[in-house]
């Protein structure tokens, strides 16, 4: 049942964002909702993250802003800082991205998504040489 | 102030879906919020429970969907799990209603879930003799 | 771009749900966002709606108790509400589930699925002979 | 099945609080959703805003507040608006509330709600002897 | 109250980027919520707006996304796809960013945002005089 | 670039909402997001918390009440119910505010508010000499 090309290059595509920290989060839905992982590989990045109309510092800006703004989803968040430092986003962008988002969605949003970079980076000054 | 009726019916109805998980879930609220405890046994399982133009699987199905769309309630939706299969859901129809929901709700919220699942059945696993 | 089995089941499963009004919705999207329109055919319907795990049937509840619960997409939820009665659900059914999301989600949710619901059901007394 | 003394007593108190107005929004659910519009009776008006330890006036201010953080539910947040108003808010008490909800859950969420707030007030001046 | 040099500068950026719309929609606040619209002015327009770590392209992109997965305000969404029109980006790549945020937030907030896209461009297309 | 007299003041007043614990929470935030720790102090606590429309009773009261309907933010919900016990709440008006969110927003919001409260409640019972 799986699309070839969009399957593959969508598991590329999400390696190439994220190295091996994207790869193991989708690999931990495998047992329990293997369509649900087949489909991030597929539609997600196979199809949407392969489209050129906006490249990948982009796509990761949005992406941050738009879980930023959902508040819930701070794993999700975690991985796609990671993952936008590796396309092109430096630090200062990201934590502006996250103020700014304070005024669309409040600051409890925008406070929480803060912490969370924090975290990130602390991670990333901890082990500098987890490169994707 | 109970109704007496709906209160203690809400109570066996708990019992009935959940076991003793949601008993103690809900006597956890007892001591600091009674009166929401309360409302939970008579209005929530005395009344919309109690109801049969919707069978209890259905009901589960329903509060699987609408938990997973609201992304935050991981603990609730944990329990409701647990309760679906008691009640006739299993582990297969659970995960793809989680999986249906990332085409209303995006996919973080439908990861959280499945996430939430496989450490419902994981524990589930660990522990077969638990049973309502 | 089109993954041609994918795109032409999901726009007859879309068409065997919803008759006209869901073709002509996803229409009306081609002019503007030609991906999103695609994506709803070849992900949302030709794959997601395409396993047999949950039936039509309850695919349509757990769609009107997470769009319920989310409260905004109030015409996506009319929608599924007239395509939920094509594929087995009653209407009792319908309102019940609405009814039960006010536990979930509150009664604002609820009230305003209740008057979407209210909506359709006229539409189709007044219209008897539209069927897909 | 209606609990009687709630089910009487939480009709006298929404028509106390919101006036005709109230009533005719609770009985234009009555022909679809009657369940809902029971509980809504009897759960929300006979039971919890039965209880005194918040006033009338602090139940219109926390609704108001809930209403404008959770976006969405602008015709129950015009409600709230005239019932505050009938149980000891002023205009600028309303407003405030829903200014400094802009810090909790962002700009948008407030101004749509002030944009509310100034639809209600324009109709009330130009209906002054509307009054429960 | 007003801190003089942040109101007057907000007032300009706002000027800046949505012309006479964005004016009208704060000044419509005004009779109603005047801290509100001056907030509007002097913490959103004269402070996050201001800083250059974002620019206003991207600080536009960022806007659409956020708005798009929250959902409910597609009065605000419309007047920043109007401006980040008018700061850079290109209706191509405001579509893009309202289908990549399906992945997060889901279909029915990408398919409301695109209609609102819709309407958008539709409206500048019969009056192209319209620029700020 | 910080307004002097709002940044002043607006720490003092988290300060005399929220004791140490207000003040370290921004602190936190300053490493990673000074811009985002300044505007808590100039916009929320010097700007919104000043004006005296509200006293800082019913402030605190709404502020529960719109972070318990938004349910994920769970850390700042607990530092606002410290603070409403600081400002003239008493732990009953906090609960009854959380219940009565269950009637706007859900069972799952307001349990999870009620368990938050719980715990703040331990914490303050078991350190009782930890006052602002």
């Amino acid at each position: 049942m799986k699309a070839p090309d969009k399957y593959t290059d969508g598991k590329q595509k999400l390696k190439a964002i994220f190295g091996e920290h994207g790869e193991n989060a989708v690999a931990a839905l495998d047992p329990v909702a293997p369509d649900l992982a087949r489909q991030i590989y597929e539609h997600a990045y196979g199809d949407t993250y392969a489209r050129e109309t906006l490249n990948l510092r982009d796509r990761s800006l949005v992406t941050i802003a738009g879980l930023t703004a959902l508040g819930y989803p701070q794993q999700q968040l975690a991985s796609h800082i990671r993952g936008g430092l590796n396309v092109g986003l430096d630090r200062e962008e990201i934590v502006e991205t996250i103020t700014h988002m304070a005024l669309y969605a409040g600051f409890p949003a925008a406070v929480n998504a803060a912490l969370t970079a924090k975290d990130v980076f602390a991670d990333l000054d901890a082990h500098p040489q987890e490169t994707p």
